[in-house]
């Protein structure tokens, strides 16, 4: 089964709105075993409309559009679709009666538009609105299906999972399932060069990787009739690629990112982590905090900006910031040691380095890092060149210090 | 000029990643007077780009696409635009060198791939990659235009700004120059209504709103023939949007964001701030580390996510904690007037109050925030409700939490 996905609005032409309703139907059809084959988006204008309803309809086996069931004149979606088809609208009661009880019953003449939301392309069946007015349309006809969803997305994923989902389910009769294998530090060309048969040559279950902000995912795909085939299917996969990358590179599968695989690490450990941070400036206890539940295993983080801060409170010695200076392995080690003691947790982690745009040299550049590790058995820091000279690469050397930050934590843990 | 913008990608198709390029492109785009007529998604597949490129060519004067453009086998953006125009690729020795510059000029055969991202349409122009390695491309025939753009957010971004803006500017004819006023806790729809009779009546310049996390900016947009005449014509528009909207709901104009706008501030008095955190664990103190130079007026962030670390290491009273708990105004005042006393710095700011998902309660619900502040003169806090029911709005509540901190500060700056 092939769809596309229509959405409706001129607000989204403009930019003005984030094409979210897209990416939610793409993920839910996806789990669905069923493949979007397109994005489209078009404003409300009707000729253009009915124009990308036509190819849609043509290309694929189901369209679902997003948006242009409201009230307003310009809301024409069902209008378009009901003409495609030939089709006469006509009133559907029982939207109607959910429509008044919303709005109240006496709808004087000016409130009249909001009751054009009740028609529907006569043979349609309405999709009910749990949380709104406008109803949706599912329609099958001529061999082709079409779903028509409101535009905002709390309508719009509301009566999706309550009224169409079960509709496509029935229709599909197919399960997708994938896995997610979680990569830091091998560039996307490496991963890629590894990988580059397995891509090429599976086609169900798919591999496929996806690089962003220095790390990479490998997404493993597999349609089959019920889950525990699409599972049988894809853990050989799984296995092979953890081979071919090598399990020191892969921090987690179905992990989502570096800072829920370590905070998860941590709980199952019962150990707590601390932080010290100079160049990342809050951004790795930010991480860590994002995680729901993260309070289990980190109570403080000290951003010491200043070689006062971290020779006050952290304890980095004078003389090793004067030796070495604050951008050093030897300061990344102090600071990790004085988050771990400051606040007695089992691990401390630490970063100082330069972000730039300024305070560079020749001998310690932009993008010079360090990030430092202490634990009760073990102190120690990594030196890492993550300047590009690229334009404003100030957040992007932050975000892969406290990446790496991170997953030096994560590699602790697991030894 | 009508343009279709195209974005190349088979994780936008999956919903793995929400598709901001083209919310991006087109908000810009619609900044320079140029009609976007639709957008399309496609995945990583030859025959249904090439025809999804030969559509968008055939009923726009110019097509823009996103992704595509990187080292592996599935990148065939440039692969498909030149062969639908009949070209051959050929290397292009200034992206070469940038690409052996950035990855080292020890190509060996194993990379080759790298170099792959170098070859553009001939004819074509390359578009410079300031924050990333794969050109772009600027291609002119048979009287309509293509410009393809990298898929990563940043580079995409980068490259338009520098290169394509330009060109596009060029082919238009005319200047466009733009200001942003910054608006902090007045709600869209608000600004909506003060402004509506501006944003609808007018056409250069033009009024448009743009609403994000919690923060609205209204950018005002002129085109003419050159710099000072736009600057004439928006000016006396700005003056208006002052005065309708309120100078105490204006943190800046063309300031960019609440942490530079505080920096900024900052500089300017003399002074430095420090920072308390619980609830954003990290993200105040992460916003105001990112922009450059804030070393000048940050030195020190205490995230004290336990209760024990506010005492200890804060001095945050155990009765205080114990009589008004740790979500409360009076446990953010003695917060931040710890963060203020433990680093010397002339303002403190703090957060506390409950995130969710857990934690929560019908007193103290998931979204009671307390920001605080203080001074030499003043140590006070504020309450605010962030929570909405929303799914998933942990990360909201925290971004919008550390919005307000820097709000307090800037307000109390500027006082």
């Amino acid at each position: 089964m092939n769809v596309e996905i229509v959405c409706v609005g001129t607000e989204l032409l403009l930019g003005d709105i984030v094409n979210t309703n897209a990416a939610f139907l793409s993920r839910e059809l996806a789990a669905l075993g069923i493949n979007v084959y397109r994005q489209t988006v078009v404003g409300d204008n009707s000729e253009r409309l009915e124009a990308a309803l036509r190819e849609a309809l043509e290309k694929n086996d189901m369209v679902i559009t997003s948006g242009g069931l409201g009230p307003t004149y310009d809301d024409i979606t069902k209008e378009t679709a009901a003409s495609i088809f030939g089709l006469d609208l006509e009133i559907d009661e029982s939207s109607k009666e959910h429509i008044e009880k919303i709005v109240g019953t006496n709808l004087g003449k000016s409130e009249i538009s909001i009751i054009k939301q009740a028609y529907i392309p006569k043979g349609a069946e309405p999709l009910k609105n749990d949380c709104g007015t406008a109803p949706g349309v599912f329609l099958e006809k001529d061999g082709k299906y079409i779903i028509m969803l409101p535009g905002p997305p709390r309508e719009m994923k509301c009566m999706f999972m309550n009224y169409a989902v079960p509709k496509l389910v029935k229709i599909s009769g197919k399960t997708m399932v994938s896995h997610t294998v979680h990569i830091f530090d091998v560039g996307e060309s490496v991963i890629e060069k590894k990988l580059h048969k397995m891509m090429t040559s599976m086609t169900n279950p798919t591999v496929a990787p996806y690089a962003k902000d220095g790390e990479v995912t490998v997404r493993v795909t597999a349609y089959a009739d019920n889950n525990s085939e699409a599972e049988n299917m894809i853990n050989p996969v799984i296995k092979d690629i953890k081979e071919i990358i090598g399990l020191e590179n892969i921090y987690g599968t179905d992990v989502g990112n570096l800072q829920t695989a370590l905070v998860r690490e941590l709980k199952s450990k019962g150990m707590k982590i601390s932080t010290a941070e100079s160049l990342t400036g809050g951004l790795i206890s930010k991480r860590i905090t994002e995680v729901p539940g993260s309070s289990e295993v980190f109570e403080c983080g000290i951003c010491s900006y200043s070689n006062r801060i971290k020779n006050e409170i952290l304890g980095v010695s004078k003389k090793t910031l004067e030796t070495y200076t604050e951008y050093s392995a030897e300061t990344a080690k102090e600071m990790a040691l004085g988050a771990r003691k400051i606040s007695g947790a089992d691990i401390g982690i630490s970063s100082t380095g330069i972000a730039g745009p300024d305070g560079g040299t020749k001998e310690k550049p932009v993008g010079l890092v360090y990030v430092g590790i202490s634990t009760e058995n073990n102190t120690y820091a990594k030196e890492l060149r993550l300047g590009k000279g690229f334009d404003n690469e100030r957040d992007l050397i932050r975000y892969i210090a406290s990446s790496h930050a991170l997953n030096l934590a994560i590699n602790e843990l697991k030894k």
